[in-house]
């Protein structure tokens, strides 16, 4: 094992989030599956964003929201994913470079634009996503940084990838080098109806190339066609050293071989934007890992994470979660 | 005098906002004076891009952020400025028709990128800007919409027009089109620096073309270069019909030619980030106007959506002022 640069690269499709709100009548009326995201063509995307209210924009991607929580921690982060040479792509950099994660994908010249995910939000704060990958598919085995992923203790990844197939040979590279170098490989299975494409693909992968497990409670039941909480953690059970399974405001279950952990969820005054939740609870736990701390305390961090991105509106960590694991006394 | 269609139109660089916190040190360190604006260039807007750190982006432009502000409180609002054909300007475009204000001015196909504002946010809610006018400045008379004026109650101008010739020249266009179909015309001095910038012009114009002035404290004692706010209120006085003279957390003083009427702020739990306070106070009072309210009655609602502005990031409104209004009784 040689040098490790980095504690967590990750791998994603890079995104500039679109958010505006609505009512639940408009998600109806609209024929969007409330909670979930789906793909979007550049079509589909304008006609959305022609019918949706004011907006701010904000740059997302679920590995790369991890990747900035993970840097906000204290950690050293890395992320590749590709944007295009466009005022996004220009947002999308600048923000992640911005809050310490290295990144040096180069930007894509031709094709799509930089993808963006239209995101509504509604007054319980759940939110519901439209994707327009754009230029995030160019993401190819070329971008894949060899020396970076060896030079990380953890290598990350989005289930969201494997919905191009550019994207999911981009992925398979990657856990093969993150394996010869002798690391660790975290999945997040990222969406219900993902895991619904991608269902024989992720149960293969989940037992021969994951490490650390991520997944909601609609995510796991998905992946072992099951209909109990209970039956999808004993079925990942042994699967994966780590499964990591989130309940929203239930709190989390951190499942090995041998050990069953429940962690409560940090409480919150108000609910104003779930968006990101799964992703800041991966980069409270992945951290807290890369220190070596016991399975109880990283799910804690990962619960204090989720908790700060679900209280505005946004994926992106606004304090700095170092300062907030110091008050809560989980870190010195 | 012919149909109203329009409560007011405005006239405006269209703008996206780049929004980021900083501390005084950082303002300090890159020789930012805390709470104006200053012009940019192309170089200057990437380099200080580079060292700010995470943001989001929002619609902005001083009028462009005014109109939205009428169109919130039910008004007919439409808006005149240039884009460019690019992402930021597809923001500006849907974020202005979204609140419901009409927008058709054609996006540039050529030439600068569409025009962004770098605002550092300090802790105390100040925000200190740094322009890049980009395509906004390509606005000429040629945009300038006779039929969309002339069916506007009022006409509203930003002082930051006066920064670039093409855009005085079309602001010029404008107040004689409003002129000579008896409307009346708005001005708001934009920042001290531009009223320095154009002190003999501004003048000049508030004594025979403009209705309504607004401007702030610095601005104000900046136009008739006295050291006191009680000096420029006696020195505005009768210059025009109506001077609405802003003060911050003090409320604001109403100058006409034999009143003058002092309105109270209203109060606000955080003052999270004053960007658009002045904009949205000018939205709320020519609102009021064009419902041929009281002046005191016409201030209240230039108070309370500033209010509403400072609470949260970005200088849109977010609650739609129209149900503050009538939560305060002010309309029904």
């Amino acid at each position: 094992m040689g040098d490790t640069r980095y504690d967590v690269v990750g791998i994603g499709n890079a995104i500039v989030d679109i958010i505006g709100r609505c009512d639940d009548a408009f998600l109806s009326k609209h024929d969007l599956a409330k909670g979930f995201m789906r793909l979007i063509d550049a079509r589909q995307a304008d006609s959305l964003y022609g019918i949706m209210g004011p907006a701010i924009e904000r740059s997302g991607g679920s590995a790369a929201n991890t990747i900035a929580g993970v840097s906000s921690f204290g950690g050293n982060g890395g992320f590749i994913g590709r944007v295009a040479d466009d005022q996004f792509g220009k947002v999308f950099a600048h923000d992640i470079r911005a809050i310490g994660v290295s990144y040096d994908t180069a930007p894509a010249r031709n094709g799509a634009p930089t993808a963006l995910c239209l995101i509504f939000v509604t007054p319980d704060g759940e939110r519901t996503m439209n994707t327009f990958l754009g230029a995030s598919t160019e993401l190819g085995t070329g971008e894949v940084d060899a020396k970076m992923i060896e030079a990380a203790s953890v290598l990350y990844l989005e289930g969201y990838l494997f919905d191009k197939p550019e994207a999911k040979q981009a992925f398979h590279t990657a856990t093969a080098i993150a394996a010869r170098a002798g690391r660790k490989t975290a999945l997040t299975l990222s969406d219900a109806f993902c895991v619904d494409r991608h269902r024989d693909d992720f149960r293969k992968l989940v037992r021969d190339g994951v490490d650390v497990l991520f997944a909601n409670e609609t995510e796991i039941t998905a992946l072992y066609e099951v209909n109990t909480f209970e039956k999808a953690a004993a079925a990942v059970r042994g699967e994966c050293e780590i499964a990591v399974l989130t309940r929203s405001e239930e709190g989390s279950v951190i499942v090995t071989a041998n050990e069953t952990i429940t962690v409560k969820a940090e409480p919150v005054d108000q609910v104003v934007d779930v968006t990101g939740a799964g992703d800041l609870y991966a980069a409270g736990f992945l951290f807290g890992l890369t220190r070596s701390l016991d399975l109880a305390a990283c799910g804690r961090l990962g619960s204090l994470a989720a908790a700060e991105a679900i209280s505005h509106i946004g994926a992106r960590p606004e304090k700095p979660l170092d300062q907030l694991a110091r008050d809560a006394g989980l870190i010195t």
